[in-house]
């Protein structure tokens, strides 16, 4: 979460900086989809990071929403996670020559990503109820199902059809 | 992934070079486990730290296996993504000065880790069914399991104590 831990002293400390380490990290995703859907060749594939383009938008303001709710300012931290996995990511993007093994692999680091946001957002949500924030809670938990059905959709495109042609 | 794309040309190279990985993977997870365990507070959760430990060591041998099944040599690649993850596990164990709260940050990291790991097997463990290696999928399926049944395990700890005594 690239944060200074003794500035962590409670369990809100512990939930606002780990908002910060999220929004940091769905901005990171949000400038990195474009290279992900131009490189995509199937396009049930790339139609999927495109939709997951304009949800990631949408989870933007929802973090920001929270904030606010909660009676911070929007502000980020780096997040060593989300830069490692998404370096990874562009390092397949780069240049793996067949198409067909570029989108399992593509695939492959987008599901890397989403489990990264299942579980940060699963424990966001969790730390809200405890706190009592219902109402950030709620909107946590709505961001983690979006995300969980991503994760899902990448599943069923992977097993119907992406690895058959990459194999 | 830290890889050259460029050597990667089938679905068989990409199988392989997350194999590899997935394998630095667990063994940075197990180098780092220790510090986890000596910080974690609830005996729950240290005692859940010390049985993964036991697990992750176990499933490094599995990764083995799955190599040599394979006809290829254990070997690991850097990996950003898990380099990442730890990074801020570890400065999170730092100094967070509260014990409860600490114990609240070790366990969110835990699952952290736990998600790569589970999406990087479910990867591997399609992949290895679709290039006909039903022995290799088999074993990976099987750490697969095990790394939800972890997740889950804490998704309890944290529910039923942890989240609330750091509240």
């Amino acid at each position: 979460m690239g944060l200074f831990s003794k500035d962590i002293k409670t369990l809100d400390d512990l939930f606002i900086h780990t908002l910060q380490d999220i929004y940091y990290a769905e901005q990171q995703i949000a400038k990195s989809l474009p290279e992900m859907i131009e490189k995509a060749t199937d396009p049930q594939l790339k139609q999927a990071f495109q939709t997951h383009l304009g949800e990631t938008q949408q989870q933007i303001q929802m973090v920001e929403q929270v904030f606010r709710l909660h009676g911070h300012d929007p502000k980020g931290v780096t997040c060593p996670a989300i830069d490692g996995i998404i370096d990874e990511a562009q390092d397949i993007a780069g240049d793996v020559e067949d198409k067909d093994v570029l989108d399992a692999a593509l695939l492959a680091a987008a599901q890397a990503v989403e489990h990264y946001e299942i579980t940060r957002y699963g424990t966001l949500s969790a730390w809200a109820k405890q706190l009592g924030r219902d109402d950030c809670a709620t909107i946590l938990h709505q961001i983690l199902e979006q995300e969980r059905a991503t994760d899902q959709k990448l599943t069923r495109i992977a097993e119907s059809k992406i690895n058959t042609k990459a194999a």
